[in-house]
């Protein structure tokens, strides 16, 4: 087990490896075993109708989840290559100020049955909603289903 | 009916109101009575995987559709504010260089009738699909639906 990244990790990771995070401004608000929060001010992702561009806040629901289940993934030894292979997006309210995306945390019961499925076959399906909230109001829900394969050790990076 | 806008303008329009898609180098291909095709490069969409962030391939798929719709809306002489209330995205195939998003057109007769709702009712919706290309292949698809709904003349900007 390495120990959990701090928040400032995780966000230098972020901003280095998916630089369009950093265009949006994304701050990693938390990231540990209870789940991932990003936040992302107004400006840089701002529309005609000066609230948040839906391709923006999707973006970030999408990150929030990729990011738990990889650092969680990194936590419990493994480094799979993790993408997503579907997700939808119901947008609820007009995002007119900073807003945040929560990822909570798979059940631990799921999680170990997810890594002992990547262990034996190579492979492990997970969906993983996340919620956008502003002003603590929830402004969109996001389900995305992302797939770990296991990748040879030569190519971990 | 307003003529046509160059792809130029509508390069210009979506630089200026959706600041986000300059910064994802997001360039426009075609808009016009066909449809809309967007084009972006790998290196601003870029992730861990050298491959397309989801986020962005699934905000240039919501951008193609909704820059469709809004010209398509404008031409005919409306204004209505334009909003997404949904969408899903199936990521087939990663992205490994500069991908298209284009969104097709609704037919004629269904355009005329989400026009005539809008007029009498105020409210509008349709489900536009968008294909993502990269190299001549399929490479994610999108649906997204879309709300149009009239404003108050003093509210159009």
């Amino acid at each position: 087990m390495r120990p959990d990244p701090s928040v400032a990790e995780v966000e230098a990771y972020l901003h280095r490896h998916i630089p369009l995070s950093a265009d949006m401004g994304v701050s990693v608000v938390a990231c540990d075993a209870q789940g991932a929060t990003l936040r992302a001010p107004l400006e840089p992702n701002i529309n005609h109708r000066a609230t948040v561009f839906g391709g923006s806040a999707s973006a970030v629901a999408i990150l929030s989840a990729w990011t738990w289940l990889h650092f969680a993934l990194r936590a419990a030894g493994q480094e799979p290559r993790l993408v997503i292979q579907r997700n939808s997006v119901e947008y609820l309210a007009p995002i007119t100020a900073v807003f945040e995306a929560r990822c909570e945390a798979l059940p631990c019961e799921m999680l170990g049955r997810f890594i002992r499925t990547l262990e034996r076959h190579g492979k492990a399906r997970a969906v993983m909603p996340a919620e956008l909230r502003c002003a603590g109001k929830i402004v969109a829900t996001f389900s995305g289903e992302f797939v770990a394969m296991k990748v040879p050790a030569r190519e971990i990076t």
